[in-house]
Formats: structure tokens, C-alpha cells, sequence
């Protein structure tokens, strides 16, 4: 078993040194958390379903030239990563009314918006992730003005992307969040979307029946959420071929 | 039987008036041609996949705020539409290098590009329609650099969305064709999607495999067309219910 040093453990994965230097490794748990981690639970195959949803949209993305932090998968629940400078905010692009939105607007959930909206809130779980508008990021030099415009830019292209995937396969998809990092190749900083796509971060809804195939499942009891994310990644053909239990690594720190 | 005006009869399409001012009937014969006409057959099925191929992703557009021509499918052959003012431009989308890109440059094919190259050629059958430096467009007219940079803005989008589409199904998006057409919105102009998406007018590869999944299939001879179309219908989701034969309108001018 791979001896490793952690980086970081949060509420879905761990962060672990990667191979090189400018690596990580990402460890998907099994762990569920809602409402800022007050509801949570395990679900049995939830971390490694994400580690092979992510990296097939991640895989995508690059494909049409957008970059990520993905480099390859290394195994069931872990994958290599670009380590990033993490910028401090939930990037989260909507298409339809939905969970906070809807609530802060009340709205019903569901209705169409005018255009997709691009959204920040301040990744913070002592403040349970507050929505900020632009100038508080700005002000507090989360991130530059020009940041912000290459952050929508990028937010867009992910949402044009992913809303062709889940359109081919009878989903729509209703809203997500991202994350987002820097990098530096010499002086240069780039933006690249780091962290996961997965349905843990997504709003995905079945066109015809409108069923939740996402965490809303395991937020509002509404059945199995193995089986929601199993229903996802059958309909895009990448089931984990042997789903195998894995054991955590031995840490050597 | 409904009888119709025709508008113009084109190599693969017929547009006939429409039920509203405004409007056309998009007609989808199964005629096939290539290398500007040169080589012709009629391949059984043709329109009625390409109908409901094109109703597809044009609602899926529509879905990401891509403002598109089409209205609604009217039957297994046609479609109404938004009457627009066609620019006589094809723009082509490209993600890898092929067809006339990989001649013209000497690339071999499936080499991937850059980043996706967006080129222009000016629709003349007469001509071949030939490929333009957006200089030529601004010259003579047929577009301002305002509506090309527009034209790049939109077709960019459709290759995102597109490309997120085939890439769920593990199909790649090689490249692509659209035309675009002028609405007004009394003194308002805007810049939408026209003719048609669909295999005819993509490059399509299945992922695993490499086999075509578009007309290459009939312009090199690669077996039958209606096989491949069928075959992207399928993993779509959207094959034809009921392929009954339909009658061609009855015209009355
Ligand atoms: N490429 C990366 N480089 C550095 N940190 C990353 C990268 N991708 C994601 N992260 C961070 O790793 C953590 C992922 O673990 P997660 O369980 O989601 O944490 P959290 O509970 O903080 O949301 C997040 O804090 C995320 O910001
Ligand atoms: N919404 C529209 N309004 C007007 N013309 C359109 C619209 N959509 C497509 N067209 C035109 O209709 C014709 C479609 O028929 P097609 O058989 O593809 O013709 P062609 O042989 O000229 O390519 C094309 O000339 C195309 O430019
Ligand atoms: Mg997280
Ligand atoms: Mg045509």
C-alpha cells in the first residue's frame, strides 16, 4: 500500500503529495455532507463514482481547450492533480432557478432563467459559504477584476460544455459550482479549474421525469444516492468497470 | 395533403412558405451530394434522421440561450422555422485537422488542433465555395467586423455545446459547419443559427474506435450513410419513432 503525506482532508476528499512536485493526489471519500456538513452520511461508492465522473468531464473540457487541474486517474478513488492556488470562492453558474436561489428570490424551483447567471460566494464553513458580489471579492483582493472576467469566461465555456453532455443524454442540467486556481508557468499566471465536476457539485434533473439525479437526493431524502449517480455515469457509459473496496494509503506523516 | 409555396429547392432541403409571415418550411430530402454535386445518391432515411437531429441540438442551443432558426418539427421531414437573411458565409468550426484543412496544410488528419479554429468560406456552389480571409468578408461586404466578431462569439459556442453533446455519448467533434442569418427585432438585428445540424454538416468519430459517424461515410465511400446517422440518433436517444414514408407537399405556384 502507497505510503503518502496529506496535504489537507476535507469533507469529500483528501488531498494527499503527489508523485513530482506541482502534484497532488485527490482521494474521493465516500462521505456525504449537507448544509454545511450539519447533515452527513456515507454512501457506499459515492467517491468512487465522482473520481470517474470528474475525470470524464475534466477529460472533456480539455479536450475543447478548457485547462484543468486533472492530470490522470490513478486508481478507483484517486486521481493525479495540478496543485493549484486555490482562489477562495464557489464559482457556481446557473440555468434554472434552484436551492438557494430560488429560496433567496422566491422563486420556484425549476423556472427558467433569462440567461445562464454566474455567481461567487466566499468559500468559508465558518460563514456557510455567503453569496459576495464582485466588488467584495475585489475589495478584499480575493481575486483581480481581470480575474473575475477570465473567471465568468471560463464559468460560461464549462456551462456550454457541460449542458451539451447532459443534454446528449437526457439531463438538464440546472446549475453547478466550480472551483478555480492559479497557476504559474514562469511569470505567467493562468486560471484553471481545479477541485471536481461531479454530481456532488452539480443540479442534474432527467428531462422527461424530472428526477434528481444529484446530492439534492441525499439533501432532501429523496432515495438512494448511489443509485442517482450510478443512473449518471451509466448514461454516460463510464461505470467503474470493478468497484473493488480500496484501502486508504498508510500515511508517513 | 398540405399545399405549399416553394421557396427554393436546395441540395439537400426545400424551403417552403411558411404558416406565419416570418416563417419557412425546412423540407429534409434524403438526397445526398459531394464535392459540390459532382458525386450524388439518394440514401433512404437521410431527412428524417437529419430532421430530428437538427430539432436536437437546436433546442439544445436554444436551451443554452444560443438564439437558433428553428421553431418546432412539424412532422418526419420538415420543420418550421425563422425566415432569416442568410450571410453567405459557411463557417467551420475545427477541433482536429481534417478534410480540406488537412489537404490544404498537409496535416495528416486527426492531428488535434491548438486551439478550435474558426474560418469562413464564401457559400457560391459556382465557386466551391471557397475558403475567405475574414479581410474579403469586410471588403465586399457581406459581413462588418462587428457581426464576424459576433459570428466567432456564436460559433464558438455551438462547438462547446456540441462538443459536450458527442463527447457524452463517446463521440468526437471533429468539426463542423453552421450558417448564420440576420432577424430583426424592429430596428434590432441579431445574428442566429440557420440551415441545419447534423451529421452532414459535422465530422463525427467514435471515440474507440475511430469510425466515421458523418458524410465521409458517403463521400469516401465507407459503407452506408444511414447506418452512421442511425448510429448517432441512437446513442442520442432520438431515433425516429415511426419511419413511415412521407409525401412531398403539393405545390401550388
Ligand atoms: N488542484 C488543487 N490544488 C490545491 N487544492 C485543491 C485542488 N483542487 C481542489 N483543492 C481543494 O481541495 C479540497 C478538496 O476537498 P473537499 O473535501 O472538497 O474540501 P472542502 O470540505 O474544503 O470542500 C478543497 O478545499 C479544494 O479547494
Ligand atoms: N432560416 C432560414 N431562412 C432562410 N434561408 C435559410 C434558413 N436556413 C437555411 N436557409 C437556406 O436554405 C437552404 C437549405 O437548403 P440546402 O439544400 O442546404 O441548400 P444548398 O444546396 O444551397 O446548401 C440553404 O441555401 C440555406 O442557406
Ligand atoms: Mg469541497
Ligand atoms: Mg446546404
Amino acid at each position: 500500500m502507497a505510503r503518502r503525506k496529506l496535504v489537507y482532508e476535507g469533507k469529500a476528499k483528501i488531498l494527499y503529495e503527489g508523485t513530482e512536485p506541482g502534484t497532488l493526489i485527490q482521494y474521493f471519500k465516500d462521505d456525504a455532507t449537507a448544509f454545511n456538513a450539519e447533515k452527513k452520511d456515507v454512501i457506499d461508492g459515492k467517491g468512487v463514482l465522482n473520481n470517474r465522473l470528474s475525470e470524464f468531464f475534466m477529460n472533456g473540457l480539455m479536450r475543447i481547450g478548457v485547462p484543468t487541474h486533472f492530470i490522470k486517474r490513478l486508481n478507483m478513488r484517486e486521481q493525479l492533480i495540478r496543485q493549484v492556488e486555490i482562489i477562495p470562492l464557489e464559482v457556481i453558474v446557473r440555468n434554472f432557478a434552484a436551492g438557494s436561489m430560488a429560496k433567496r428570490l422566491g422563486m420556484e424551483e425549476g423556472t427558467p432563467l433569462p440567461r445562464p447567471i454566474v455567481e461567487f460566494s466566499y468559500k468559508d464553513d465558518s460563514l456557510g459559504d455567503p453569496l459576495v458580489p464582485e466588488e467584495y471579492i475585489i475589495a478584499f483582493g480575493w481575486a483581480s477584476q481581470q480575474d473575475l472576467d477570465d473567471m465568468v469566461a471560463l464559468a460560461l465555456r464549462v456551462n456550454d460544455f457541460m449542458s451539451g453532455v447532459m443534454h446528449g443524454v437526457g439531463i438538464q442540467l440546472v446549475d453547478f459550482k466550480i472551483e478555480i486556481g492559479r497557476v504559474w508557468d514562469n511569470e505567467f499566471m493562468r486560471l484553471i479549474v481545479a477541485d471536481e465536476i461531479s454530481p456532488d457539485s452539480c443540479r442534474l434533473w432527467d428531462m422527461e421525469t424530472g428526477r434528481k439525479l444529484d446530492k439534492d437526493v441525499f439533501r432532501r431524502d429523496l432515495g438512494d444516492l448511489a443509485d442517482a449517480y450510478t443512473e449518471v455515469a451509466k448514461r454516460l457509459g463510464v461505470m467503474p468497470q470493478n468497484a473493488a473496496p480500496m484501502q486508504k494509503p498508510t500515511l508517513i506523516n
